[in-house]
């Protein structure tokens, strides 16, 4: 299963050689010592400014160090925008890469600050950097994690109409119950409106159970009970799902790495054998290259 | 496993040709793109009448639209009462369909309105429409969910006596539990009678805890820690339950689809051999080759 | 798996023909329809009295039938222990009996409201009747629950030194980490022993979280997201090791059914075998009778 | 898999004979009776030191009794302390020994006592011996334990990437809805700052809801309904990765089993066969009973 289009559009730079080249190799590519350094760096940037960002939010710290924060928010963002420019610039097809995934990313990675000269609090918009930290998944993927990656990535994909199942699942018990317990409880228990109930509902199935709503009336507790005993059952669902979907791939891979299933012994017949066997295990006839591969 | 009476009756029109067979065509199946376009527009209808029933709820939205939202409510309630006599009146047996599963929906999904006019807020019942959305599992099935439904169906259905048998075994702790917190805790602590300690036993047990009843006594604290675990350990059973049915039924797919249970012996008629069989385990005939693919 | 000796000891009739072997019978065993009959009139009388005794424990239902339940309670204990001296009586070794499961729970079936005439609120412990319905399981046993049950049984078996060493863990990390949100948080916000801390602890790693107890202090929430997070992971731990033992336990059923691996075909050496075949698979030689065996 | 270095060091005695070879094998080694001896009464001597610790933290008990456990608590240091010391003294490296896990464990499990004279309340974190009890893991790998921890351990250490990777992610869902939160629901809400936020995302996501910091705008509630079902859904994750990773394990070990091993090819020496080979896929040469057993 190859990545699709808009989460690994395929980039080309503008020039094969010179320093739109270089730069392109630089920063779209994370095979060479340099490139990596590149993505080393970038991180770097990204981890810190999501930390101003975050810091900054804390009342004490930002009567304290504000300005400071303020400062070092416009530099991040200044060295964003100007990298956002230059991958724009070095990109054969600049608009197939400002619509992919990515491009998306590093826009609203320097946006934010921006717009806060025109809407106050906007700039806590500065933790959407944090996704930029995704462009790490790339580099692991080419050394140690690309295995595990794509393995859990295969598996979540090969699920998805089992889960999209659940989910719709999931969305009509919880108008149903959101309903019921709208007219059982009443607003003057919390239930002030259907949407408050589906709220409550999601919440309580999942197990979450904030205590901020809760059923006062007997029949209400008596439903409630009910809704826990399904949520505790379908909880099981997704879990066994992706379970079973990880097993099963994994079962698969295993097979095909070790059992040639395909072509057979010429005299006998057989047709299971390892990998690398050059003579059939059951009869002893030499296997034809064309079989040993 | 086809799907039991109540659920997909076996269901015919009462005339063969005509309009009659017609409607019975585009309201009873959902293969044509016509069968398909009929499908579509009674989903939207539902869906806009749930939303306007749950908008409905919400005190702002109410004071401002109701009277909109109740014209709407009545519009939808005809048009769905409309569509149920139409149902009713072109099924050769119309009491099969009544009370198969659909019927009931359907019928459910204009009674609320009527009701309304002596019952107040009856109406807001009017969300148990949003099971009609079920039909589309239907218009699904023959597309692309049909897989998935049915393996997550039959995965539910061989666990269903494990699942009774843990559901009996989470009652009785239950039962057990509310009583014994209901002598400790007491009326003092919020657990004024065992089915409310049965109800928080539930609560606490799903690892939901609300926190609208907790127990304040070390002997209550050192049983919840024991209930708690006790829930965390069982968690595991419904969850390995059907995780471990999905697998098998995954599993079982595939081995039938290795041993090969299709052609059989040309001497004896044995259809089940191991993949590998060059020799019929049961007459000691070879298998052919079309036997042995 | 046979069970052990104090779940079902090895019971035999004081005498083997007359009106006590007939008791005997009735009571101890489940196979004849008058076996099953008198099974089903005590597991009615069970779930009967445990209801009073549930509903009495209703502070508005006692004011009103507190009399009624009260008569009620005394009938049923006095039938109960009329049943238990029956069953002392008719048993060749009563010792044996008595201390069994079975014979205990018997026992503290009736016991409560002969204690409550001496202690007041004692008849609560009614409940405890409840366990009498493990009996059912014993009747079901028979019928359809015997697979399900005792799959469940032998997984959760197989499996029970993977969940002791997990409960050890999850003890260590829970006086751990009770101490030190003692020591962050303190008394002021509700920590106010180790012990407290322990429950607490329990609460949030089994993902409960009444909020009773709450980190107040930025330390507190610090540790608190740890532990969180701890508990989230290792939530999968007994998921994982009852559903791998469960699949495991399947497996091997499902492969000691199809394939006989300890008879070899004389001809060939080939093992395995469906297991009725007659002929080998492999070089259709005739399998001796010992080996289809 | 072997443990790692700073785990279980390769520590030897100072002297081959005399007494203290003979308390390096009593404290170091856990096979013959007299060793056992000594870890037991260790273990006795852990678990008690700590109780003393917990129920000292108890205010009312603390007034009563605060000068026996003040006693005891010294009379545990110095033992522990000597202890110690006597295993420094005695192992060929103590620096080897005295930076491996065990001997950080060893050494924490006095310091606290020491530090209470200078710093008030740090003898509570005497508690930290409970950690000590980790050393009756490697009395009881040697019995029963063995298989089932180094089992559990091999699929925790097969899934660490896997693992580590859910991590990342679930800290980027984190800190994204954290940031959200805190400018949808603001200050005047509970959620104070961006790590605030963090810390309820992360109590929500895990289903422990407190519920000391909930949503109270519908925006707020939507966005919790979302955050609330990401968590549940990929509470499946760690779940399905662990419990597919324990499958694999148990079949892989069960395949080795079949998979014939050990014994090799007279001729070319392959050891690995399927389990129904008679003729080495390798060379061709047929291979002995002994082989093939």
């Amino acid at each position: 299963m190859s990545p699709p289009e808009w989460l690994e559009p395929n980039l080309r730079p503008i020039q094969k050689d010179g320093w739109r080249a270089y730069l392109f190799r630089l920063m779209f590519q994370h095979h060479k010592p340099d490139e990596r350094r590149f993505d080393v760096v970038l991180l770097i940037a990204i981890v810190v400014s999501v930390l101003i960002a975050i810091l900054d939010s804390v009342a004490l710290l930002h009567v304290r160090y504000g300005t400071y924060f303020y400062a070092a928010e416009w530099v991040f963002t200044i060295l964003f925008s100007i990298e956002y420019l230059i991958r724009l610039s070095i990109v054969r097809r600049p608009l197939r890469y400002a619509l992919s995934f990515y491009g998306v990313i590093d826009l609203l990675a320097a946006l934010p600050t921006y717009i806060s000269v025109f809407v106050v609090g906007a700039d806590h918009l500065l933790v959407i950097r944090v996704l930029r930290i995704l462009r790490v998944f790339r580099i692991l993927e080419m050394v140690e994690f690309s295995k595990e990656g794509s393995e859990l990535m295969r598996a979540l994909h090969s699920s998805r109409r089992k889960i999209g199942l659940f989910v719709l699942f999931v969305v009509l018990i919880t108008v149903v119950f959101g309903a019921v317990m709208y007219l059982v409880e009443g607003p003057e228990h919390g239930f002030t409106s259907i949407p408050r109930g589906m709220y409550w509902a999601i919440v309580t199935m999942a197990t979450v159970g904030f205590g901020d709503i809760v059923p006062v009336t007997p029949l209400g507790q008596v439903i409630t009970s009910m809704i826990v005993l399904i949520g505790y059952g379908i909880i099981a669902v997704p879990t066994g799902i992706f379970g079973a979907q990880l097993i099963q791939s994994g079962m698969e891979k295993r097979a095909s790495r070790r059992i040639d299933s395909t072509d057979s012994c010429a005299r006998c017949g057989e047709r299971e054998h390892l990998a690398e066997a050059r003579y059939c295990h059951c009869c002893g006839e030499r296997l034809t290259v064309e079989a040993a591969e």
